[in-house]
């Protein structure tokens, strides 16, 4: 398959690169790290990127600029980031995506678990993440000649954690995430917001966790 | 309570203030047809309406535009409006009617079914609701004094339906959502998003319900 990453450079974008080029055709853009450009916020951006790459069978976003701060602190301009980046950003890779994909092929966005486990400071994120989740399963019923469209919910990243000096056993390697992200792609479910589980490997959880499986 | 009720001329607002007026004192605000006004899209508007209010027990909104399109056919002003009035719209009363709540106020907004159960044409409501929803789960974990909020999820309204000539047992009577507002306002649960049940009366699957229950 001939493969888009939008994203390209980020933890988990580079993960799931470097898992898809062993097997597929893969062009990376970015905001401005990859041969590729695109600024997701611009809608014009995003044309010209496709415009660029000509016909593909699938495209992967691991992109989407977001602001995690207190709910009484976040500006205006946070949501509007939010909504513009993540939320619309990924919504118009779909609009202006669909004539650009051969039939049969994907869309694969990024969304993560702070659209349905929310905290403290994700008020604007968790609204971006859940209005991209409404999107991705309504849009799914409308795509034509077969198109799929699926998110991808991580949770924490582990090399994340661990630049941050946080415990690593809350997350999963970028590389296993990018697993999912592999998955929708070859795969054939739609509409799905596919979550990564994040296994307590190093917590007391671990072995009930087991126990269920 | 001391409450104001926006969107207080649509089906679903008539309904609740004819219902909360019984027992509280309403205020009711809407685009054009109330003694108040207050345009969702505009961030001035709600802050100008929440400075001629003065102190407040309760906000319910029933208010907030939206498109229902095909997906391909909805333009970049149709997503816009989707979520400038029904999610920044409702956003936004929370964000600037924080201070004007009484300790243990509350929030009651306004999504829909289509956020979970979309149907074709709804990627943009279902957007948009679907972001709601997450920023009331969100916000619940962080507002000041007590204060509560909750979104109610009206599925097909009959009034509706009938005005349609589509099959009035698909939905609810007005009067009946109207209920789950009011114990949105008058109860204690917060971070919730509330469906109001379609039971299907008029149709075949009435008994099997029945059964089941």
């Amino acid at each position: 398959m001939r493969i888009l990453v939008i994203g390209a450079t980020g933890t988990i974008g580079a993960a799931v690169v470097g898992l898809l080029e062993a097997r597929h055709e893969v062009l990376s853009a970015s905001h401005s790290r990859s041969a590729l450009k695109v600024d997701l916020s611009n809608p014009d951006s995003i044309k010209e990127l496709y415009a660029n790459v000509g016909p593909i069978d699938a495209v992967v976003s691991a992109a989407g600029e977001s602001v995690f701060q207190p709910l009484l602190a976040l500006s205006d301009a946070d949501f509007a980031l939010c909504l513009t980046s993540k939320l619309m950003g990924q919504v118009n890779l779909v609009r202006f995506g669909v004539d650009q994909l051969a039939d049969g092929g994907s869309f694969t966005l990024t969304t993560g678990i702070l659209s349905r486990q929310p905290m403290p400071g994700s008020a604007a994120i968790s609204a971006s993440n859940a209005g991209l989740e409404g999107f991705v399963r309504a849009a799914a019923l409308e795509l034509p000649r077969g198109l799929r469209i699926n998110a991808v919910a991580p949770g924490w990243v582990r090399e994340t954690l661990v630049a941050r000096k946080m415990d690593p056993g809350l997350g999963l390697p970028a590389a296993q995430i990018a697993e999912t992200y592999r998955q929708a792609v070859e795969g054939s479910t739609t509409g799905q917001i596919l979550d990564t589980v994040t296994l307590p490997e190093h917590s007391e959880a671990a072995p009930e966790l087991a126990h269920q499986t």
